[in-house]
């Protein structure tokens, strides 16, 4: 008899995004003209980059010529794209990371679940709340929760509130924890780490010999010079962190598909007996076992990112989200209501008015303003009471869809 | 203190092509300008059909316009692609499968580890010998067996020979085992499984409510009329069986990279105390949370299989390696000795001259041949004796490498 991992059917009934995807869909069923307008996913809409089009055309042309056709490529990834990888996004800024580090994926989702692949079933494992529900649902899935109380908790997690009441910022756990996510620029609050705090989350993981998860998908829209895009900005990071990185929201390649990892060689897990044991190797291991690298074409579009012309191409689309993020606080803080994020991150994240709760005013929205945003509560207990809007959209769309929640608010 | 997955620790320090690329790579260190003839790893060498080409630069194009711009995908893959495939693959060869039961992913290695992750952990799980490392080291991973002994056989794995002494065709288990991993044709023996092989499994698995993982990676390969292309043409296999399909072989997509599993609706899986569960929506609920997708370009490639242009190009393609696996049976059957296999298959499985080992007729054929193939041993403790020599490569590429071959051998 085949049996099935029974942690599966702890998982609650609906993934945020599919629940989202049921409303609108029904509400459109009932309204099939109105003028919808998409704040809620963080899909980004505009065109690829001219320079990653081109590098891949190219690269599709390669294919066709057995001279430059390309078969299996290293499950890592090409040197060529690492290399620029490791010189661009961390050596330029300080940090000690080797290209030989960088782990080319199809997806920051993907490398966030895999992970776990590679720890032990015994971890205590801490996440912020509210939070990427992937992070929690990928641990459930591995058994490592027990089931989920009426707030969506699931027992043997360790939730970290973050709010307006402490800025975003979680308090480093009283007991120890092994595993630590932490995503900065957060999805979904838009909040962002100083330097102080990343430190402190640093000394923390070293003292426990706790590993920390590091989700910088959203680095390019860090505006404030002071704020670090990459953990290993921090002294004493490569000893306790593995950082996620994508370029699904840079150089919007959420529809393209191509990401990365970084596990510094010399990091450590450790056996139940306490032998240390490389996580570099394990990572490699894992990949090159159940992974067989992204598509050539991917690669070479992503390598693009970093040519002049791609990098002046992701800054005017990284500032096209962030005009519109600056647009969605200043329509909604003029109009009362209290906002946060939006200005380091593609994120805005809005106080309910009223005390209203966040799947109410998610339906609210959609029904009188048809405007799509995402209930702060699909995101984690603490996040209820806020609703998180995008700003990926056009600033047409983003406009418009400001001047009906206003008129609504009003 | 990060606790690790410790049965990575069982591994056996290398995978079999890591392994090969070392002494390849230790020999060509000594000897730059060896005209060395891979016919070792299973990697197309052909340029990717027109079609797909073509069908990629307009995907890509089309990103290049906010209009037709793609973002997010269906994890599951894209309806047009799912259909085609539904339609060509299944229904046209009388298999009862639905577009929604096709699962578009980046490779079937990754979809025959990743497919674990949905059952449990007390599975007694079957394997051939020789077989598909992958299936076994992912086992390995997920705590599915004990160590390895001397012959690199883990315990716990119920090991079946496939030799040519049984016609390279497993008896069944005269124990009951709950997950049963078949590849046909096979990889490596280029063996093929009779209807009635077929049939026997999927009432054995139905009897014990076992689920046979079937990788048909080489379908597109069968010359024979007579012989299943896919699971599903068994009449109980929707009850039993979960199928991996690849486009890697048939449109050379070893680089681009997409391949699809088939999950039936309504097979079952077990809890413990032996409730029914759906395996797909465990599977939908693995690949939502798990997965992102494949790049919208690559599916559009992927699509081009299936018009007009595309079948013929990829029959072309198949010819071509066919051609080159009969040429190798000839040349060496001709030269006395016993092969197996290429007939509808890409891969010839070659009995070692002189009871030699498989790594020692591997380093004669590199050292003396300048040729790579693959030793059977890599395979499992039942490939000793045996090397695997792989069609893909150009004609005159397979002809100069057989010359040389029999050269040594006369």
């Amino acid at each position: 008899m085949a049996v099935v991992n029974a942690n599966y059917l702890k998982l609650k009934a609906g993934y945020l995004f599919p629940e989202i995807s049921r409303r609108v869909n029904h509400f459109l069923k009932d309204h099939p003209d109105a003028p919808l307008i998409r704040l809620g996913i963080g899909d980004v809409t505009e065109p690829l980059p001219a320079a990653c089009r081109e590098a891949m055309i190219k690269a599709v042309e390669e294919m066709g010529d057995r001279a430059t056709f390309k078969g299996y490529g290293p499950e890592q990834g090409y040197s060529w794209l690492r290399e620029k990888i490791a010189a661009h996004d961390f050596q330029a800024r300080g940090c000690d990371i080797d290209a030989s580090e960088i782990f080319i994926s199809d997806g920051s989702k993907c490398d966030t679940g895999n992970i776990l692949d590679i720890f032990g079933d015994s971890n205590k494992i801490a996440v912020t709340d509210p939070v990427y529900p992937v992070y929690v649902d990928t641990n459930v899935m591995a058994g490592h929760t027990g089931e989920a109380n009426d707030r969506g908790e699931y027992a043997g997690l360790v939730y970290l509130p973050i709010t307006a009441e402490n800025n975003f910022t979680a308090t480093l756990p009283s007991d120890p924890v092994d595993l630590v996510y932490l995503c900065f620029p957060n999805n979904p609050t838009g909040a962002v780490a100083s330097r102080e705090h990343l430190q402190a989350w640093v000394d923390y993981a070293r003292t426990h010999r706790a590993i920390l998860f590091f989700d910088a998908a959203y680095e390019a829209f860090i505006t404030d010079p002071a704020i670090p895009h990459s953990i290993y900005e921090i002294p004493g990071a490569r000893d306790c962190a593995i950082e996620f990185r994508s370029f699904s929201k840079n150089a919007g390649f959420t529809g393209t598909r191509c990401a990365f990892t970084v596990v510094p060689k010399g990091l450590k897990g450790y056996t139940p007996s306490g032998d240390a044991v490389d996580l570099w190797s394990l990572w490699q291991r894992r990949q090159s076992t159940k992974f067989n690298g992204v598509s050539y074409i991917v690669q070479r579009g992503a390598e693009a990112v970093y040519s002049p012309e791609g990098q002046t191409q992701v800054r005017q689309l990284v500032s096209l989200y962030l005009e519109n993020a600056r647009l969605i606080r200043d329509r909604l803080s003029k109009a009362g209501m209290a906002v946060y994020g939006g200005v380091n991150a593609p994120y805005v994240w809005v106080k309910t008015p009223n005390g209203m709760s966040s799947w109410d005013f998610f339906d609210t929205l959609l029904h009188t303003c048809y405007v799509v945003g995402t209930p702060g509560a699909g995101f984690g207990a603490a996040g209820e009471g806020y609703l998180r809007l995008s700003a990926f959209n056009s600033q047409a769309n983003v406009i418009e869809a400001m001047a009906r929640v206003v008129a609504t608010l009003g």
